[in-house]
């Protein structure tokens, strides 16, 4: 079934218009009136939605049943990371989105080598966040992730840290792995934080440790900071 | 620790030369006398040795250690991808390596747009494998995995058949998860299939059901090609 994102308050009443790029991609995959179609408003609410008349410019919609998003994953997880070069941030918000994470947060660690100066992160945010709705739309989310970005480490620490579990992950770790650390309790949200190329620095995750985190291995295996996350 | 992959049959002895690219390596490493590195043959054997004597063409090593890798996963798994656009067989080659894979095989699948003719076929392949030798390097595995290529969809399901398990991912597949298809029976081998994109075509599963194949679904978001292996 087609998927569009339409703000929660275009999304009242019994009847939907799809417009400007909606309407668009409408002309694109040729929808025809009589089939069935979703709107998701990306916060997790959906209609499942039937075409009545269209032209060029608009398609109407006939609201036939409202729901909660059935593509969301139980757990809600938020994924902390190191800025990385290049556009392997990009790599990430892409993949996280379609593995179901709810936010991809990133923060500036001691070996990130790139990080945004001020003036172009409001551009890179809004490129993001694009990335991020296109990603949901296309894996068949019904939440578009949120991209945030932190000014520090230890912001990012604390912010992590208000979820049920906080975890990280640290190549020099050995004992503890990620099951492990999953097993144990009940758990809503989780964070896992992950470093930037190079990885986390010990001191970082000295402050992590005395802060109570959690710390675990992804396995014998040194991962690229671009796939640890995923 | 510094690792260097060489020919089985260069490994012999106590006493090692590192040369050509490895010793290039070694100068970009800023390796020291006295220092230890790892020596593998990518085939599941590797030395610890230690730094001698080294000039600017060759470096010297002592054998101090001879045992099987120890950063091999017990499971050897085998990835069959439908062949896909542009760099995405690279990108699966690369982070599929880095998470333990043993072989990498495309295969023409029927929603396939881009499949390499003949002449450029033996020269991707060098390509693909020598991303799949400096994936092992950077992620410390023991064993380079092999990138493969076959002529056919038929001939992918039965040489993936030939593990312990073949299991074949289908986003039209409901009701077993992949946690469910692993839980039964021992095995010490596993292939795992999935499609190019737009997803493999309902006869293709159709094919491999009758052949006895076990369908999975990957959860309830559509990943992308590319995803979906990793």
């Amino acid at each position: 079934m087609a998927r569009f994102f339409m703000d929660t308050d275009q999304m009242q009443g019994d009847a939907l218009i799809l417009t400007g790029e909606n309407a668009q991609h409408a002309r694109v995959l040729r929808l025809k009136t009589g089939e069935q179609v979703l709107v998701c408003d990306g916060a997790g609410n959906e209609c499942v939605c039937v075409v009545g008349e269209m032209d060029n410019k608009i398609v109407n919609l006939t609201v036939l049943e409202r729901r909660s998003a059935i593509s969301e994953a139980a757990v809600r997880v938020s994924i902390y990371m190191g800025f990385p070069k290049s556009d392997k941030l990009e790599h990430v918000i892409q993949k996280a989105t379609e593995l179901g994470a709810c936010e991809i947060v990133a923060y500036p660690a001691a070996r990130s080598i790139s990080r945004p100066d001020e003036k172009s992160l409001k551009k890179k945010l809004e490129r993001w966040q694009k990335i991020a709705a296109s990603a949901a739309e296309q894996s068949g989310r019904g939440v578009i992730p949120q991209v945030l970005v932190l000014d520090s480490y230890s912001a990012a620490l604390e912010r992590a840290a208000s979820a049920d579990k906080a975890l990280m992950f640290y190549e020099n770790e050995r004992a503890t792995t990620l099951r492990m650390a999953l097993e144990s309790g009940n758990f809503r949200t989780v964070s896992l934080l992950t470093g930037p190329e190079g990885g986390l620095e010990e001191k970082e995750v000295k402050q992590a440790m005395d802060a109570g985190w959690k710390v675990c291995t992804l396995g014998k295996r040194i991962l690229r900071c671009e796939t640890a996350p995923l």
